[in-house]
């Protein structure tokens, strides 16, 4: 009781120390750019709606920085998971591959499906998906029969591997490719925390054969809602813009529809939010590694606790900072939550793991140990852009 | 041949005496107001996302304007529609009454649920579903089992009517009503298209159990893409509430959920734009009006068409001016299209029905003879706010 009141105490220490007295949340948008000079042009352009020059600068510019050959902006980040599941051939009771460590969009874009979230494990190393583990579990629990990889207890095909990089930290993509390779398995990269974030010199969510982005208004840029799929696949790109379109088929007068589709396009209003925050990116970037350089010095001398830091061989966006105990303990844990809270230091615990959630509880799951103490161990603390300035 | 070009000229002659001789589109939105003010406003704030100021400002507005107990804000007019479908009771499997001339978002939105729609026929008078053919329909091929209405053909339980307010046209609700409550129909108002229409005093999208409202950029007002659902029923508002924010439980810090759940509330940044353009809807919906008085005196002399008129005891925001020949004739309205088009003034026809769809073909239809005439006679015309001024 006594070492964990201890271990409070210099926790709140170590982060006021980086961001100063006054309260923090966990991550706060920054708007120092062209925002409003570009709200003002869209309005004075009326156009406002699915339709304008903001979305496709946007998606010209995500092209650009990410290096995908294709974007296409949508709502959010949920809506380019759904469209991204479908257009990768999931189909009504498949299976994917989910991280049991993730958001909960991940799962829920699956049921949008009507397929079956499947969770799997994830490394410490990474906080994604571990290949090795993964690669282990499919061997001993599925069966390949004419190149589809079929779920042995549940007869169902699995059709897609859905890693997630979390809190900005690039999973084992490689590796997970290999796996994917050799089960038959479609990969989508749901790259919604980690705009930014690059395995060697290749962008993160351009691995798959489809990748997905959110500008949620706690994300790294935000577009007050938004999201983006990423391709380098042009048809799936055109059929990305018509499923998200309503499936309306061009022509200069009629209402034609040629499928079952969505209203899930980005509107040109904060799509020219979007174009402002992504002119910063660089900057915020530059200021969330000071950040994070900021809080290893801080956390050097913290015994019980260590700050994660970027796999080898990636740069990460480092989106939300992460302190992980040395030990599973939810009495610490929760601690250390309450007591940066009460100090007016928003902190929180890892995502409730996925197969915990009432309705995910009878989903298919492998073996969980990681995940389950990562889960206990986890505690994101004050992240936004702009704590402390980015070194020259 | 002759007629019909002498036709085309006199439209296109008429419509250019209302709005003169610039080219119009269909319907563009209109910024005079605070749109600028309250982006600012917002951008300044940081709130841009899913919670904020402007968020509550335009639910309560909207309630305040329509009399609805609750409005929750939501992304768009298909999300409204499919949380509200959710919400009442419509479960995989179900058949929706639709009817077949609306857009294909109303459709849509019932095969979200895993539900089917089944298309039912319009009356001319209102351009909404016919309550009389209706009741005739469903007295033949429906049976009521413990106070179920089940489709006798297919055996599906049929759970709800969804009527659309056409063009912003009201269906006749009273009579729609009495025949839903006789065969044991929920009844969820799509009402898109209908802001500031009102039966007596009554706003469209409050006579059932739950309304739902666009605000898309081609609306009586927009948020640049936006929509909400309105209901009296507080235990469902705040289910709405919760479906559309990820199912998430209240905490200080755990992210826990409760449900499968959408990614669905209107950012603030929209908001903001939408309490701007609130604020003129009363200065719109006057324009509407006088735009519809000076067609209507512009068309009194054009034999062969007539100006779709609000119904009996209905006040209609006249969102889009209709304008329906006498007779259908697909040769004569697709060279109005092409004349009008050509003359810089766009003009649509009716959206195609549902059941003419692909992906709806196989869908249960009642007979659909008025649907069918008022897809080949129907043509919108340019129906901007602030094409003429509204009289003092």
């Amino acid at each position: 009781m006594h070492a964990t009141s201890s271990l409070c105490a210099e926790v709140v220490a170590a982060i006021r120390g980086v961001v100063g007295n006054d309260k923090q949340q966990l991550h706060e948008p920054r708007f120092q750019g062209n925002e409003t000079r570009y709200l003002q042009e869209c309005i004075a352009s009326t156009f406002v709606s699915s339709v304008g020059p903001f979305v496709n600068r946007i998606e010209d510019e995500l092209c650009a920085f990410t290096g995908a050959r294709h974007a296409v902006a949508v709502v959010n980040g949920t809506a380019a998971l759904h469209i991204a599941l479908l257009l990768a051939g999931v189909r009504p009771g498949d299976e994917v591959l989910v991280p049991a460590l993730t958001f909960v969009a991940t799962a829920n874009a699956v049921t949008y499906c009507q397929a079956v979230p499947h969770f799997v494990d994830s490394e410490e190393s990474t906080l994604g998906i571990d290949p090795i583990a993964l690669r282990k579990y499919l061997s001993a629990s599925t069966v390949i029969k004419d190149k589809v990889c079929f779920n042995r207890a549940t007869g169902r095909a699995i059709r897609v591997l859905l890693p997630m990089h979390s809190f900005g930290h690039p999973a084992d993509m490689d590796a997970l490719l290999a796996v994917a390779s050799d089960f038959h398995l479609i990969v989508v990269e749901d790259a919604a925390e980690s705009l930014g974030s690059f395995i060697g010199k290749r962008h993160t969510g351009t691995f798959g054969l489809l990748g997905t982005l959110s500008f949620n208004g706690n994300k790294t840029i935000t577009t007050g809602g938004g999201g983006a799929i990423l391709t380098d696949d042009t048809n799936l790109a055109a059929k990305a813009k018509h499923l998200t379109t309503t499936g309306k088929l061009a022509h200069r007068w009629e209402y034609t529809h040629d499928s079952v589709a969505y209203n899930y396009r980005m509107p040109n209003l904060n799509a020219a939010l979007g174009v402002a925050q992504l002119e910063q990116l660089p900057g915020f970037l530059s200021q969330k590694r000071a950040l994070f350089n900021a809080y290893s010095s801080a956390f050097a001398s913290v015994q019980g606790v260590r700050l994660v830091r970027e796999p080898r061989f990636c740069t990460s966006n480092y989106w939300l900072q992460t302190l992980l105990l040395d030990r599973p303990d939810t009495a610490v844990r929760d601690a250390l939550l309450e007591a940066t809270n009460a100090a007016g230091l928003m902190t929180r615990p890892a995502w409730t793991l996925m197969h915990h959630l009432p309705m995910f509880r009878d989903m298919p799951c492998a073996p969980l140990p990681v995940a389950e103490s990562l889960a206990l161990r986890l505690i994101n603390i004050p992240s936004s852009a702009g704590l402390v300035e980015a070194s020259a």
